[in-house]
């Protein structure tokens, strides 16, 4: 996609409003609903009526397997009010929702579209723990690794044991970045956990995969999170914060672990990266603020170094220093990330483009950062098979 | 979309190469190898390489459902030999390939990429009967009309009995639609189903839902079908028989029957088609021949007054008359139709396309028409809560 940018002229596009529902278990509400009501938000926020949306783009990972109702765009469309315009649903496993908003901010750069809504959404916990499992691991190689038993979290774990041994990582690398999330997630209205833990409960937790236990591991949740695109020229007709999409890139990679050269790194994330970065030209140095996909504590720390924030096999000790504290250089996580935030996974990579606009609008709360200009998100799809990059700044 | 078309410089695009799988049921085949035979044979025709692929556009209902893989883009990309770029799942319903194809399309217009491969595909076979029915089903409305015992063959079945109410239409109108696309399926040698009936035998079908019997309504089938696309202006670098997308639209409408006005049409068909026309720059009048959404034999008909081919309600006298036969002045589903062909469902959109270019090249073997310069493709989602309509000419 990179190659051809120089060819074709794109133009800015804005973030001109956002909407989210909390994340968490919500058993009296319906997927729809949270959908709707996330969306319905992001149209106030952005001061602008269902009728003026050209396309609609949704983010949804499992819909079918967690509630049973398949073709969920114009079903969720209809409740949002929209009348006849396209209205697609986007999958990508985990990056479903990063998926979705790559194709919109493309077509609205193109100029295709002036204004699109992009909605992520999930609903899982209406599914009882073992068939969540089940419904998530149909997102890795099931006629290979899962059929061998290795669902996600011991794939991460596995992943985890070799940056461990490689890189001299240690289990209170990963506790630190579980610390810290969860603080963060305290501070969070709409985050599924608000529970600060210490490092020794983390060390302690009951174990999921070795060396991953429960505090390394994201959380299931009900949610939804929306985000309305326009070009940035008309952005001044809707809001008064208008927020640019300086760089957006998705990218794929081999779809299993056992098919890679090396576990500790995600090519799909390095290669996103690359194209965002000389998109928005700038570098890792620049970035004052991300929200990563921290599914597990590990890809947090795998992510630090993928993305430059950190020199390869340090993402552990980068956290373990502090560098990713609300305090420290490079804030990572402020909403509490998928640890504390919680990872409905459709919602999610919408989620994080929601949470870098708060940031950058100085909405972000008792979650505000010091440095809020330009901010970056990283969304995973899978063990590494998808990938969404983005870079938001001031306009 | 349309409203901003005169603002933005789209470019042409054309087909350069097209792939496809028989549709049948093939219990040895799994969905991957079908995707990736696909896949092959289009780079192959198309005379390009894996390498040179820039996005891959996967259409896909319920993989997820019928084999268990979610996550199927990335999955398909690497059997098809794709390394590192944006590979992405769209689901509407039966509208999956069209919509994926619209969505590439657009790409490829906008000047993101140059060369996208479009794949749709489904596995439906390894199923049981009632299983898959009841995955069809959550393409509709699963907590009202499905709760309620309403499966696609009996919405369709009542949209039938009120066309035959309002308009007078017979059940033999129904069994022409049947005995027309059987006639032609039997010279697609890649046919799910190549059968000649009579209209005796249509008319004493097994009862499906009243007034449908097993002859009106489509098959369940395995199968894939990809088209490559380039910008026009690149295509004789890779074809001497380039097929220029004239026009495409994708549209959304009410989700369920019961929302309805009049469910004898389907505003989202009207709307697509509106939308195609004025693109196009052509009337239904100029439309040489055309793949519909014969998912059951009323649908042809409904498609053919909502793509303004037949007068109102004159859809079955139109058919009866012998109007859409391969010798009539507007052939419809000369490939046999979702009705012979075979329908797999996240397969179909794309393989009418392939159809489609197949007569505007003159390669459509037994089955080439005499008039194939302008072709029209209709592709429905759900009760028509999507639709994707396209316009293919020579170029």
């Amino acid at each position: 996609m990179v190659a051809r940018y120089p060819d074709c002229s794109m133009r800015p596009v804005a973030v001109i409003g956002l909407g989210k529902t909390p994340f968490g278990a919500f058993p009296d509400r319906d997927l729809r609903s949270l959908a709707v009501e996330a969306g319905s938000k992001c149209l106030e926020n952005g001061q602008v009526k269902a009728s003026q949306v050209e396309a609609f783009y949704l983010g949804n990972f499992a819909g079918p397997a967690f509630v049973g109702q398949n073709h969920l765009a114009p079903y969720i469309g209809q409740g949002l009010g929209f009348d006849g315009i396209p209205a697609t649903r986007f999958e990508a496993a985990c990056a479903s929702g990063g998926t979705a908003f790559f194709h919109a901010w493309a077509a609205v750069a193109a100029g295709i579209y002036d204004l699109v809504l992009v909605t992520g959404v999930e609903k899982m916990t209406s599914q009882t723990t073992p068939r969540v499992a089940e419904i998530l691991a149909s997102a890795g190689d099931v006629a290979g690794e899962m059929k061998a038993g290795a669902t996600f979290p011991a794939l991460f774990a596995m992943i985890a044991r070799r940056h461990m041994h490689d890189f001299g990582t240690r289990r209170e690398d990963l506790a630190a970045v579980a610390v810290k999330n969860h603080a963060n997630g305290a501070r969070n209205p709409y985050a599924h956990m608000r529970k600060v833990i210490t490092i020794q409960q983390a060390l302690a937790g009951k174990p999921v995969a070795d060396p991953l236990t429960v505090y390394d591991c994201s959380l299931v949740s009900d949610g939804a999170a929306a985000v309305l695109l326009a070009p940035l020229e008309r952005a001044a007709e809707f809001t008064s914060k208008p927020v640019r999409i300086a760089a957006v890139a998705q990218t794929s990679d081999r779809f299993a672990l056992d098919q890679k050269d090396d576990i500790t790194t995600f090519p799909a994330v390095r290669r996103a990266a690359e194209q965002a970065y000389k998109m928005a030209g700038v570098g890792p140095r620049d970035i004052e603020f991300a929200e990563l996909h921290d599914c597990f504590t590990i890809a947090e720390i795998v992510a630090l170094e993928d993305l430059g924030f950190a020199p390869r096999g340090q993402g552990g000790r980068y956290t373990s220093e502090g560098c990713t504290l609300p305090s420290g250089p490079l804030p990572v996580n402020a909403s509490g990330g998928l640890k504390a935030k919680g990872h409905p996974v459709g919602a999610t990579g919408v989620g994080q483009i929601c949470d870098l606009a708060l940031q950058i609008r100085g909405e972000a709360g008792e979650m505000q950062l010091p440095r809020h200009e330009l901010g970056l998100a990283e969304n995973l799809g899978g063990s590494g098979a998808s990938a969404v990059v983005t870079i938001l700044r001031a306009a």
